[in-house]
């Protein structure tokens, strides 16, 4: 049987509604959901189903007195790494300095060191007990970065990690090639040989595999150069990979000028983005990815340009920058409240920021990151109130399912 | 069958410990807790236990691989309320100042409307949710206090809300009387007459119900003042009810001094401390409770002494002050982190604040707070590597099993 709307596979019904289209809430109160082939078929209010219940759907899911949001889509973590840290975290409240962490093989190094000691199943092992963790706070889309192996062979096995990660588990995962996170240890003093590795070696093994979906680099006086980044973005880009940036973090370097030249997908960070910078990325099309974990954990005090970044229409998306270091943060609610609290964001921006502003920074906005016929259905049904719930309440989830492609992965 | 130590109910093995005896971690690794009658009755390394296992008690638990610390004891919340505050959240970060949100008969008028048009069923109802919540993420025992009846029967109910909770969860609930919470709307300009109330009406028969613990007053220019501090506090102290304050948080207006002279349980929030107050607090023995949820949720950036506190040796507690308006933060591990990051506070202090210092605060140190023979088997054995993991990590709970007087009370 079929009615006007036609028959889905699964309804979801009675919920009220923030389709984030647009980046706006776009509330539908009492809406519904149809669900066929894992795509949106029909949103709408409820009372335009016109059929009995029972007729429209396979199954229905009544979802009374809850909400339903787009799926958080994660666009910048480092999720895949071997080791702890936080024995530094607790030096550095002690006293110690990030000098007296390095010269005991902490930092980066360590994490390099784990990660390169582990074989490809024990790291598949730790990053499936944190992807799963994601999955059960909301997320159904993430990027996870490479970055911790620093060669050709350890580069590949996260990699290969990523894509079993996407295999084995609903979340979908954007994978992206980092080599130029940090210098290895066995290139100190010779930057540019390992430039030139990651051009002549890494990227076409990366290209001809075709393991990741963009190139990024961490364009930073304690990484890599503007120069250095310019040459590794040339090759990615005569490969046909998009690149995007860690950019202008802790000092204005000018890579979001460059990263613009590039048609960067995003870039990061940003506590010292220029004017120009942001101009620059305006015109481009470049999304700006705030990371308001690691600017919490690093106690840092300037912030984003929020209001240019605003004034100039960029798209601002929030991700957690999950990662050993800086950022040991877990739930994109914990990274919306932050967004609020410490940038200033609105709850709307905070939700559209973790959406689809993300979807966009990993160029999946036309399938990810809203609610709209045609798109993945991937959804949240949340116990709240209120979409601003998300990012007032902090130390609890309010998760109530997780759906990816119509499907409950995640029932709290 | 008996062997040296003892037989006991149960017997959590091969877990490393932190004891948090005295304020310090005192590690025992591979250590062993035995229990009876919910009190802990053997502590110490697990190669001291001299029979084979299965003949000293009869349940063993292995936790190899599992940390056991003392189970939290959130000595500060206003967890029973009704109505959410989250539209103000939101209309703040679009813009909206205090002002504006008061003119709608927002602020707290909105929740004391709330909870006195709510039954005390219904409020019980509510609290559930947010009490089983806090024992799924460690915490054992939590003060709870009234402050948004603000008159007899409203007070009552709530104080019979946290009794029924003491009852119908194993936690352990600890009430306080938060008459002096704020100015009720029925005495607008007319301050002194409610505080005769209080005094009068309802200091009396908290004290022949028996149904508060202590009696809490918010000293601040937006609530009462010194004088009105020392009537109530009089007023409790001539009934033999202890006390404890809301104190300098948002100006020095001399509350610590004050609560030192009444040798005050604790004093509460304390950003704006002086020396001398502290100095005072020192001498009378009265705990320093900080609450940096609501510091970083209001966006403060005067920081309590710490230093101070320390070079004074005033034990320092950290609590979440869960509440709509300033503290929505559900999770102590949250809190143990803002305390790291935001007061300087190192992993081991943040976690002596959540457990042995939050009993101090409370009174029940003899009884809880830390781990040592005669103690109530109140624990929580976690999934880390190190204690400081619960500091580090953000917006992930790490609970493998929480244990209060001896039994298995949550399962993660
Ligand atoms: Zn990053
Ligand atoms: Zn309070």
């Amino acid at each position: 049987m079929t009615n006007a709307q036609g028959y889905w596979d699964i309804l979801f019904a009675h919920a009220d509604i923030a389709t984030m289209a647009r980046g706006r809430y776009n509330i539908i109160k009492d809406g519904a959901i149809g669900v066929t082939k894992g795509k949106i078929q029909w949103i709408g209010s409820s009372d335009r189903l016109q059929a009995s219940s029972s007729a429209i759907a396979d199954e229905i899911i009544d979802c009374s007195g809850k909400w339903i949001l787009p799926g958080f889509v994660d666009c910048h973590t480092h999720l895949i790494w071997a080791g702890s840290r936080s024995n530094e975290f607790e030096m550095r409240l002690s006293g110690a300095s990030y000098e007296d962490i390095a010269k005991q093989g902490g930092g980066i190094a360590a994490t390099v060191a784990a990660v390169r000691g582990a074989s490809e199943d024990e790291l598949f092992n730790i990053a499936s007990r944190r992807i799963s963790h994601f999955l059960s706070r909301g997320t159904t889309c993430v990027e996870i970065k490479s970055g911790y192996g620093l060669d050709l062979e350890n580069e590949l096995k996260m990699l290969a990690v990523a894509q079993r990660l996407d295999q084995c588990f609903p979340l979908h995962v954007s994978p992206t090639f980092l080599g130029a996170h940090a210098l290895p240890p066995e290139y100190k003093g010779r930057a540019d040989d390992y430039v030139d590795l990651i051009i002549n070696t890494m990227l076409p093994r990366i290209k001809s595999q075709g393991i990741a979906c963009a190139v990024d680099v961490f364009c930073e006086s304690i990484a890599f150069s503007p120069e250095q980044t310019k040459q590794l973005f040339a090759a990615a880009t005569a490969l046909g990979l998009p690149v995007k940036l860690h950019a202008e973090q802790l000092s204005d370097s000018g890579g979001a000028t460059l990263a613009a030249q590039f048609k960067a997908l995003s870039c990061d960070h940003l506590e010292y983005l220029s004017l120009e910078g942001a101009k620059a990325m305006a015109h481009a099309g470049v999304i700006a990815v705030l990371l308001p974990g690691a600017f919490y954990m690093l106690k840092e005090t300037r912030k984003p340009p929020v209001e240019d970044l605003i004034r100039l229409e960029i798209p601002m998306a929030v991700a957690t920058d999950l990662n050993p270091g800086t950022s040991p943060v877990y739930d994109m609610t914990a990274v919306m409240n932050m967004g609020c609290i410490l940038f200033g964001l609105t709850c709307e921006q905070a939700l559209a920021g973790a959406t689809i502003n993300g979807a966009k920074a990993l160029g999946l906005d036309k399938r990810k990151g809203s609610l709209e016929t045609g798109k993945d259905a991937d959804f949240v049904v949340w116990d709240i109130d209120a979409p601003a719930d998300l990012s007032y309440q902090v130390g609890i989830s309010l998760v109530n399912k997780v759906v990816i492609a119509g499907k409950i992965a995640y029932n709290a």
